[in-house]
C-alpha cells in the first residue's frame, strides 16, 4: 500500500463520515424517530419546558456539534452519572497524549525515517508506507536517539496526564458517594448462602441471626424469591398486552402490580397494600406459608446506617466462610435479581467455568483473525494458492481486498464478542447490572487486545518468515520442531514486524473500524430499524416502549482502549498513523458527548469504575510500547537508545504501582471516614426515619424489569421525586430538575403522556 | 549407580543416624547442656514440680523417643501453639500419603517396571536404579494402566486427606481465636501513616480522628517512637553488662527499665510509674515535649470491645489510601516494633525491592545448582574435561563424588538461605515477628522447590540432550539458534528425565540432606557450640541467656514440603525413593515433637497460618506430578494413560479451589461472630473492665527485646500469670500451668532463678 491507496481509503471514508453526519442531522429533526435519537430527553423531558431553544432552530445541522462541545462535565455527569465523565476522561486523555506524541513524532521523527537511509526516494504519493517507518532507518544509526527521546516524552506525559486524572476521578468517585445521601443501597448488604436450619423458614434464620449479632444496627430484611413460573408467565402475558394494545393500563393496577405482582393473589389486596405505602410490602404480599418454599438463601438486610451497613458487608460473617457471605447491595434499579437467586456454592464453579468458555472463545476466535491477515498478504497467498491470481487479477479489486475487506470481515465478526461476552458475565453471578456490563467490559478489552493486537502480529510474523515452512507441513511430525524453532524467532521479529507491515493494516482499522464506528453510532442503525419495523409492519404506535437503552461501555471502552493502545505503539515506529487517531479521537469526543446528552439512559452506574481499567490498559500499552521499542532498537543495533529504555519500562511499572496503592483502595471499598460524615449529616438534619421508612420499600423483586418500568405514571414520577432525599434538597423547582444528581434511575415515560404538543421543543435541539 | 551403591549410601547414613542420635541420649542427659536441649521445659520449670519421672530415669537412651511418641496433640498444642500441631500434622499428612502410595507403587508399580522390558536381568545387588524406574517400561506398554490407577489412587487419597486436614485445622484456628480471650491483640489497632498536621503532634491527630470517628468503641492509644540512638546505645549497654556480670540486676530497675527505658530519664520516675500499674504508663514515660519529635506516624490504637477493633482494621478509613492504614496488632510478644517507625509511604517500594532481590537472588543461586549437578554426571564431564579422568580414577572417589558430595555441596550452600530470605523479610515490613517468619518460610519454600527441583532437571536435561551441542558453542551467534532448539526439547524430556536420570541425586539428597537434618536438628550443634564458647572461652556461667530459640518454621517447613514434593513426582516414576521418604518422614516425626515438647520456646505464634502454604505446595506437587505422568505416558505412546489423567488434573485444580473458597477465608479475616461471642462473654463474665486496664499497659516498645526479656522476675511472672484472664480462668493452681493456652509467650526464667535443686527433674526426660 503506498501514500495514494491511503489517502484513496482515508478520502472513502470521510465521504462516508460526512454523508453519514449530515444523513444524521436530518434523521434526528424526524418527530417519528425521536425516541431513536432522544432517549435521554425523554426520561428527562419536564425540564425542557422552559428551556428556550427557539434560537438554535435556525441552524439546522451543525448545532448538535456545538451544543455537545458546549456542555460542561456538570452536566454531563447529571445526565450520564460518573461513569460517562470517567469515560469522556479517557477519550480526552488520549487526545491529549496524542497531541504531544503528534507533535513529536510527525516533525521530529517522521523526518528522520523518511531520510533514514541513501535511497532514492519517489514522488510522495507513490512513496510506500513502509519508508516513513522505523523500518527505513539504519541499523546502527545515530539518529535512533530521537526515536528514544520521543519515547521519553510520550511516556512521561502520558504518565503525569494519568496521575492527575486517576486522582481527580477518585475526588469525583468520593464526592459522588458523599453526594448520594438518599441512596438506599448504602444502607442495604445482600446476604447469600443463608444456611438452611430445619423448621425455620430462610427469613426467620436470617432475622434470628441479624437480631442476635447486629441488634443495634439492623433494621428489617427482604428475602429474595426464586423467579419461578409464574412470574415468568405474568412478564411475559404483560409484554404481549403490551405489544397488542395501546392503550394505557389502568395506572393503579399497573403500579401495584409493579410491586406485588409476584404472588398473584386477588387485586383487592394489593389495594389496600399500596394505600399503605409505609408497611413493608413485599414482605406482606408473600407472607403465605406456601410461599417460604419459594425463598432463597438470599437476602436483603437494611440497617439504621450507611456505616453499620458497610461494616456488615466487609466482615467474614461465620467461621464457615459459604455461609451468611455478605456484600454491598446495588441501587434498586441496578440489581440483577435472577443472579442473586442462584445457590452461592455453585458461583465459584460458575466463574471457573465462565473462565475457560472465554478461553476457548479466544482461541476459537484465531480463525478469524488469520482469515484477514491472509488477506492483507494477498501477495504471499497467492504465491500459496496460485488460484487467487485470476480472481485478483484487477488492481481495484486487489486494493479492495487488501485494504478494506479484511477489517470489514474482522469488524463483522468482532460484533459477536460482546454480546457473547455479556452471557458469560450473566452466567459469572454479577449481582448488579452495572457489575455485568463492567465485567463484560474488562473481558471485552482482554479479548480486543488480545485478539486484535498480539495474534494479529503473531500470526503475520509467522506468515512473514515461515510462508515456505507452512507449506512443507506435508509430515506432520515437524511440527513441533517447526514450532519451536518459529516462536522465539517470532517473537523477536514481532516487535520489528509492527513498524513495517502493521502500519498498513492499522491505519485502515483507524479508518474504518473507528471512524466508522463513530457514524454508526450517531445513526444507531439498529434502533432505527426496530422503530420503523414496529411502525410500519406491527402497526404499533407506542414506539416510545422500544429503543432506550443504556450506554454501551462494554463495547464503547474497549473500542476507545485498542485506538490508545495502537497509539502508542505506532507512535514512534510508524507515526504516520496519528493524524489518523487524533480525528478519530476529536469525533469521538463530540458523538459520544451528543450521544450521553441525547440518546442513552441512565438507569445504573458503576461510580467511576472503568477508570481503573482504563489505567490499567493504559499503563499496558505504554509498557508494551517500550518493549517493543526496546527490541527495535536491539535489531537496529543501538546499545545507547536500548540502554536508555530499560529504565523507562522500570520507572513506568513503578508509577503504576504507586498509582495502585495511592487510589485504587477507593474503587474497592468505600472509605468509612465519608460514610460516618454521610450518617452524621442524615442525624443532623433528622432525616434518618424518613430514610428507614423509604428503605423498606425500595426493593422490589419484579419492579425493575426494564418493560415494566417504562410504565410508570406521571403520579408515581411524583411520588418517586418526592420521595427522594436528593432531590429535596437540590432541587427548588421543575426547572432545576437537570440539577437532579446523576447515576439513580431516570425515569421513563410513556410518550402518549408526553404529548405531541411537547415534541416540537425536544427534537430540534 | 546400582544398587550395590545406593545400599552403601543407605548404611552410610544409617550408621550416621543411629551415631548422631544416641550421642544426642547421651548429650541430653549432661547438665550444663540443659540450655541447648530443655529451653521449653525450662520456660514452663514450675510446671515440673509435681511430674514423676523417676521410672523412666532407668531407661536413659530410648525414652525420648518414647515421650515424644506419647505426647497428645493437645498437650503439643499447648506446648508449641497451633503453628507446631500444623507442622506436625503436614508431616503426619506426608506419611499417610506416602504410605499409601508406597503400598500401591511398590507391590503394583515396581514390579511392572523391573519387568518391563525384555531383558536379561543381572544380579539385583548389580541392578543398575534405571530398571526400577518408569524409563524400563516398553513404548505403548499396555501395563501403563497400572501406573495411571496409581496415580489415581494417590492423587484421590491426598485430595481426601488434605480436605479433612483443612477442615480440622480451620475448627482448630477458630477456637484458638476463641479461646484466646485475654489476648490484647485482640482489642489492638495498629494504624499507619497517620497524617502530618502542623501543629498537632501525631498523638493528638490519632486522638482526634478516633474520638470523632470512633467514640463509643475508642479506648486510648500508645505511639510508636522512632527507635533512636539513645536506645539502641541502652540495649547495647545492657547486652554488655549481662555479658561481663552474672550477678543478678536489681529486679525492680530492671522491670522498669524494660518498661520505660526509653526516654533514658532519672530512674525515681520510672518507680513511681510502676506503682502505679493501672496508668498509661509509656505515654506519661514519654509526654515531654522534645519527645514528640520522636513520635512516628504509627500508633497502637485500643478499643473498648474485639469487634470494633476488628472493625476498625478492615475498614478503609480515609478517602486517601495512604493515610490512617489500620491493621489487626500483633500480639505484643509478637510485634516488630522497628518496622513499625518505617514511613507507610515507604513499604511499597521496598516490598518491590525486595521481590526483585529474591528474584535476582534465585538466578546467582543456579551456579552451585549447575555445579552440583555437573558432579553427578562425572561421566558426561569427564568427556568435556579429559582431564578429569585422572582424579577420578578410583572407584571409590567416583562413587564419593557422584554419590554423595553433590548434595552435602548443595546443603551447605542452602545454609546461608534462610537467613538472607529473612533479611528480605525484615526489609519488606513485616510488623509482627510471626508475619516476618511466615513470610520468610514462603519465601524459602518457593526458593528451594524452583532450585532443588526445576532447575536441577532443567539443568539435567540440558546436559543430557545437549552435550554435544555445548562442545559447539564456539561461535556465540549459535546461542539463540541453540535456545529456541533446546527449550522446548527440554520441557519435553526433562518429565521423562526425572524418572531415569534423577532417581539417583533425589534418593542420596534424601539421605543425606534429609536423615542427616534430623540428626542435626537434634543434636543442635550451633546451640552447642555457643554453649561451649561460653562456658570454656568466656568462662560465663549464666549460659541460660544463650541457646533459646522459637522454632526455625522457615527452614522445617520447606524441607518437609520439599520432601513432599519428591515423594508425589517419583512415587509413580520411580517408587524406590519411597521407602526411603518414609524413613525420613517417620524419624521427623518423632524428632520434632521432640524438640517442640523441649527444646524450642514458643513466644509467638501466627495461629495455623503455615497451613495454606503447606495446602498450596502440596496441590502444587499433585499437579505437578500428574503433569509429569501425563508427559511420560505420552512419550511412551499410551494415549489411553494420557486421557486418563487430564481430568484427574482438572479435578486436583477444581478442589482446589473449592478449598481455597471454603476454608482461606478464616485463615485472612476473623469470624465476626466468634468475635463478637468473645465480647459476649466477657461482659457476662465482667471481665471487660479488668481487661481495659491491663491493655494499656500490654505493649512496650523495649520490652520485647529478647534479651531484656529473659530477665523476667518472680515477681513479674506472677504478675503476668494473675493478670492473665485465660489462666485465671483455665488454671487452677500451679500444678495445671501445662493447660495454659499455647501460642501466648512463653516466659523466660534465668536459671539461676531456677537454681541446680530442680535441674535433676528436668534433664532426664
Amino acid at each position: 500500500m503506498d501514500i495514494s491507496a491511503l489517502l484513496t481509503s482515508a478520502g472513502i471514508n470521510t465521504t462516508t463520515c460526512i454523508v453519514l453526519f449530515s444523513l444524521y442531522s436530518v434523521l434526528r429533526k424526524q418527530p417519528s424517530l425521536v425516541n431513536v435519537y432522544f432517549g435521554q430527553k425523554l426520561a428527562q423531558v419536564r425540564s425542557k419546558h422552559h428551556d428556550n431553544f427557539r434560537f438554535d432552530r435556525l441552524v439546522p445541522s451543525a448545532s448538535w456539534i456545538v451544543k455537545a462541545w458546549e456542555a460542561s462535565e456538570d452536566e454531563l455527569c447529571a445526565v450520564g452519572g460518573l461513569d460517562a465523565v470517567v469515560f469522556l476522561r479517557a477519550v480526552v486523555f488520549s487526545i491529549r497524549v496524542l497531541t504531544v506524541a503528534s507533535i513529536i513524532c510527525l516533525f521530529l521523527v517522521l523526518p528522520l525515517n523518511y531520510f533514514g537511509k541513501e535511497m532514492e526516494h519517489k514522488e510522495i504519493p507513490k512513496e510506500p508506507l513502509n519508508v516513513f517507518t522505523i523500518g527505513n532507518v539504519e541499523e546502527g544509526s545515530k539518529w535512533l536517539w530521537a526515536h528514544c527521546l520521543a519515547l521519553y516524552v510520550i511516556s512521561f506525559c502520558a504518565c503525569l496526564l494519568l496521575y492527575f486524572e486517576y486522582k481527580h476521578i477518585t475526588k469525583m468517585r468520593v464526592a459522588h458517594i458523599s453526594e448520594s445521601l438518599a441512596y438506599p443501597s448504602h444502607f442495604t448488604v445482600i446476604v447469600r448462602a443463608i444456611p438452611w436450619v430445619e423448621e425455620d423458614s430462610y427469613s426467620d434464620t436470617v432475622t434470628k441471626f441479624f437480631t442476635s449479632f447486629y441488634a443495634p444496627s439492623y433494621l428489617s430484611h427482604q428475602m429474595v424469591y426464586r423467579s419461578g413460573t409464574v412470574q415468568k408467565l405474568m412478564t411475559d402475558a404483560q409484554k404481549m398486552y403490551r405489544m397488542v394494545k395501546t392503550t394505557r393500563m389502568d395506572q393503579h393496577c399497573a403500579s401495584t402490580l409493579m410491586r406485588c405482582g409476584f404472588c398473584g393473589g386477588p387485586a383487592n389486596s394489593f389495594k389496600i397494600l399500596s394505600d399503605e405505602p409505609e408497611s413493608s410490602r413485599g414482605r406482606i404480599c408473600f407472607d403465605g406459608s406456601d410461599l417460604r418454599k419459594k425463598e432463597c438463601g438470599a437476602a436483603l438486610v437494611f440497617f439504621r446506617t450507611r456505616y453499620a451497613a458497610l461494616v456488615a458487608s466487609e466482615a467474614l460473617q461465620s467461621p464457615n466462610p459459604m455461609h451468611w457471605v455478605t456484600d454491598l447491595a446495588p441501587e434498586p434499579h441496578d440489581i440483577f435479581w435472577s443472579n442473586l437467586s442462584v445457590p452461592y456454592r455453585l458461583l465459584w464453579i460458575r466463574r471457573i467455568a465462565v473462565i475457560v468458555a472465554s478461553i476457548l472463545f479466544v482461541i476459537f476466535f484465531l480463525l478469524p483473525v488469520v482469515f484477514t491477515q491472509s488477506l492483507v498478504h494477498l501477495d504471499k497467498l497467492k504465491k500459496i494458492f496460485p488460484f487467487l491470481k485470476h480472481i485478483a487479477q484487477r488492481k481495484f479489486v486487489e486494493q479492495l481486498i487488501t485494504g478494506y475487506l479484511p477489517s470489514v470481515i474482522f469488524m463483522l465478526f468482532l460484533y459477536i464478542v460482546p454480546p457473547i461476552m455479556m452471557v458469560f458475565s450473566t452466567l459469572e453471578g454479577a449481582i448488579s447490572r452495572s457489575g455485568r456490563k463492567l465485567s463484560t467490559c474488562v473481558k471485552v478489552t482482554y479479548f480486543i487486545i488480545w485478539n486484535l493486537f498480539f495474534a494479529i502480529i503473531l500470526t503475520e510474523a509467522a506468515l512473514d518468515h515461515y510462508q515456505i515452512s507452512i507449506l512443507n507441513l506435508g509430515d506432520p511430525r515437524n511440527i513441533p520442531n517447526l514450532l519451536a524453532k518459529a516462536i522465539p524467532t517470532t517473537v523477536m521479529f514481532s516487535s520489528y514486524g509492527i513498524s513495517i507491515a502493521h502500519a498498513t493494516f492499522f491505519i485502515t482499522y483507524v479508518l474504518t473500524s473507528g471512524w466508522a464506528s463513530l457514524s454508526c453510532e450517531l445513526i444507531q442503525p439498529f434502533a432505527l430499524i426496530c422503530n420503523l419495523f414496529y411502525r410500519f409492519i406491527l402497526r404499533n404506535k407506542d414506539y416510545s416502549t422500544y429503543g432506550t437503552y443504556t450506554f454501551p461501555y462494554h463495547t464503547e471502552v474497549p473500542r476507545v482502549l485498542l485506538f490508545g493502545l495502537l497509539g502508542f505503539t505506532c507512535s514512534v515506529l510508524a507515526p504516520l498513523i496519528l493524524p489518523f487517531l487524533l480525528v478519530y479521537f476529536f469525533l469521538a469526543y463530540l458523538v459520544y458527548r451528543n450521544q450521553i446528552l441525547n440518546v442513552y439512559v441512565t438507569e445504573y452506574g458503576s461510580g467511576g469504575l472503568y477508570w481503573p481499567l482504563v489505567h490499567n490498559t493504559t499503563i499496558f500499552s505504554l509498557v508494551l510500547m517500550q518493549i517493543i521499542a526496546l527490541g527495535v532498537f536491539g535489531l537496529k543495533k543501538s546499545p545507547v537508545a536500548s540502554g536508555f529504555t530499560v529504565p523507562m519500562i522500570i520507572c513506568t511499572l513503578l508509577f503504576h504501582e504507586y498509582c495502585r496503592k495511592r487510589f485504587h483502595p477507593v474503587f474497592k471499598k468505600k472509605p468509612a471516614k465519608i460514610i460516618i460524615e454521610m450518617d452524621r449529616e442524615d442525624e443532623h438534619c433528622g432525616r434518618t426515619e424518613e430514610i428507614h421508612l423509604k428503605l423498606q420499600s425500595a426493593y422490589c423483586q419484579v419492579n425493575t424489569s426494564k418493560a415494566l418500568n417504562v410504565q410508570k405514571t406521571v403520579e408515581h414520577i411524583d411520588s418517586e421525586s418526592e420521595s427522594d432525599c436528593t432531590e429535596n434538597r437540590n432541587v427548588g423547582s421543575l426547572e432545576d430538575v437537570e440539577n437532579i444528581t446523576p447515576g439513580k434511575r431516570a425515569i421513563q415515560l410513556p410518550v402518549s403522556w408526553v404529548g405531541h404538543s411537547h415534541f416540537e421543543e425536544l427534537h430540534v435541539k
